[in-house]
């Protein structure tokens, strides 16, 4: 197993360098609040540990000029992306930028053992392109509610076979590294708190629009999973006890309206009443419309497929200003395949919250598309294996609800 | 000003012992991870400022027997729960017992000067019964809208005149101590976390239904209030977008089908409608009926008033079931006035949050009304002010998202 730091000021300067890039011994001893020996005798030793390395030296404040100080450019990460159709594997330095990448079409309902091993194939072959490093850690995120704490995935509706298939312990025997299982939407979130919009916000809300829908909750700067891990799961919440059935059995759900399966359905429904003569012919060409056609036909400027995104956004956007209103966020992030819909969605859901959630939740809330798209969630399954490689093993015991 | 804690493990050791009570120092050492001579020399440190004192002997376990420390019995903090037509002051020891406590009607739409003076009343004569001790802090709680950095009510709806008027900063001049300003549902909130059900529970909902409604969120035994201190503020989260007109200017808010308010106006239609005799005598009588009007007639099995609390509390479950999809709480406890109506309510909305909340999500969700009644306020005001008193002046600078 890969080195860990030792004690919490190794564990900061190894984040502050994941987070800030190369800097010079004197502002990480400034930043962590240790002298200068304290912070170089702390370096020296993550040095020895080969986790940190020299990179020349910095510019001159006047007196001696202080060395620059980097992660090393040995280690790696694996970061999985197991989406509901298609595996994204890449291999990210520390500072979690995506060196090497691979991606397969696999459908998640293969089951457990045809898909991690071809995510193992995947990984072996990025691997064998970077025999001169150290594996750290791999990060995994799954389309399905997760125990994060036991890593399996728990009852997850599209990935028959994976109940409670040990994802995180067959992948760590496998990779001989550390893992983290996680569902993809708190992944997702996590590659917006390192490298999206949320950066610099701590309390925020990550809201994927795909085949389903669901929401990351970050407070702190850390993604709150709830206490059987299931927090975000918004899908099913109702929006209207009168509404169509749900394929959970209740209805009037969220994602009876909207979301990726929904809008399939309804393009479908728009094409066949002739209501849209650009879906109707997309619909004889192909036998089956997603929600990239209606993307398609948005931007043509059909009526009938605007409609539907104003529909839909209007559902989110009742179910979200609720949300705003109980949860008072920094931020709001949008993003999955439907999010490729773009302004047009982002335009509607914007104005039913603005408009109903209180308004003092809302009178500095941004809500915005991502930016990071396709690598959110490589990114946040490197993130979230470097906050636990990056921390002490077993940090100090706090009282409840204590932060010291 | 009163003397803080030097350093976190002060901090822990006061925490530790105002949560647990008395200890024996080998059994605070053992807690807080210090060595004996180590814990020995920071109680001593706590005795020469006069936050600890000696409180007798251990009973032998083996060896050497260990003595016994405890909060140092002169600390005292004074509770303020300003509701909207009553004023409760208490004086509350280290460990937040209630020693002394005073209450006032006072419609708190007098205004801060005049509410504040009687408050300042309130808590001097109770001090002047208590001239032995000192007074280390104030927690206060007031029924609207608080941001809390800045110790502010902001545009209170049942305050006129208190927005932003600086009630923290005047009660700290005026007591000499330091105070802190909070929210009345996150300060009961606060109090169902150290004396209530939630003592053993990290994250939490505390709903609060008086004559209105509204949510105190706890994340990992620390209250969450949102990134413009409106977190729980879900009394206007829209319940039926046809519904009735909500005095907010919405339609169909929560608080438009019940709480005091709704409860009043709903029980008077049933009054003058005949169908309930009971309501329809108290109203004649009182010329007007409140919640507790509701509660009598629930009492004497009145099927009109049974049909309001049902009505209502599946409103309140709507709205709940929601939420805890999206925040998968451990335990969700509910007070308030109107939580009077009791059992008939409560069975109405577990119905309805355990029907269509996510299954993974209410497995193991106790939903329970709250046990401290009357006594959450104080209690959490006094709570609210020591967390910060028996805490270090500046805590050491953290990384953004870390937790060391």
């Amino acid at each position: 197993m890969p080195v860990r730091p030792e004690n919490a000021y190794q564990a900061r300067l190894l984040r502050l360098l994941r987070d800030e890039g190369p800097r010079s011994r004197a502002e990480l001893g400034e930043a962590v609040g240790l002298s200068r020996s304290k912070v170089a005798s702390e370096l020296d030793r993550l040095t020895e540990l080969g986790l940190v390395e020299s990179a020349g030296l910095a510019a001159s404040r006047g007196g001696r000029r202080s060395s620059i100080v980097q992660l090393s450019s040995d280690i790696r990460f694996v970061a999985v992306d197991i989406g509901a159709t298609s595996i994204d594997v890449a291999v990210t330095t520390g500072q979690l930028e995506i060196v090497r990448r691979a991606s397969e079409p696999l459908d998640v309902s293969q089951g457990p053992k045809a898909v991690l091993s071809e995510v193992l194939r995947l990984a072996e072959k990025l691997r064998a392109e970077e025999t001169l490093h150290d594996l750290h850690g791999a990060g995994v995120g799954v389309p399905g509610p997760v125990s994060f704490r036991d890593g399996v995935p728990v009852s997850p509706p599209i990935m028959p076979g994976w109940h409670r298939f040990p994802v995180r312990d067959v992948l760590t025997q496998a990779l001989g590294c550390p893992v983290l299982v996680d569902n993809d939407v708190n992944v997702m979130g996590l590659g917006e708190r390192h490298a999206g919009l949320a950066r610099s916000v701590d309390d925020f809300l990550f809201l994927k629009i795909g085949t389903g829908i669901g929401a990351a909750l970050f407070v702190d700067g850390r993604c709150y999973r709830g206490v059987d891990g299931s927090a975000g799961d918004i899908g099913h919440i109702s929006v209207d006890a009168a509404g169509p059935p749900c394929a959970c059995g209740n209805i009037g759900c969220l994602e009876a309206y909207f979301g990726g399966a929904a809008l399939a359905r309804d393009a479908a429904a728009a094409a066949r009443s002739g209501s849209s003569p650009f879906l109707a012919e997309r619909l004889a060409r192909a036998g089956q419309l997603t929600a990239a056609d209606v993307a398609h036909a948005v931007a043509t400027g059909d009526p009938a497929a605007m409609e539907l995104i104003r529909n839909g956004g209007r559902r989110v956007g009742q179910v979200l200003a609720g949300l705003v209103s109980f949860f008072n966020p920094g931020l709001i992030v949008i993003g999955g395949g439907v999010a490729g819909l773009g302004h047009a969605l982002l335009a509607e859901i914007r104005a039913v919250v603005y408009r109903r959630s209180l308004p003092l939740a809302t009178s500095n809330l941004p809500i915005a598309l991502s930016e990071l798209g396709k690598d959110a969630g490589v990114v946040g399954a490197a993130r979230l294996i470097s906050d636990q490689v990056f921390a002490v093993e077993s940090p100090p015991a706090l009282l409840p609800g204590e932060r010291v």
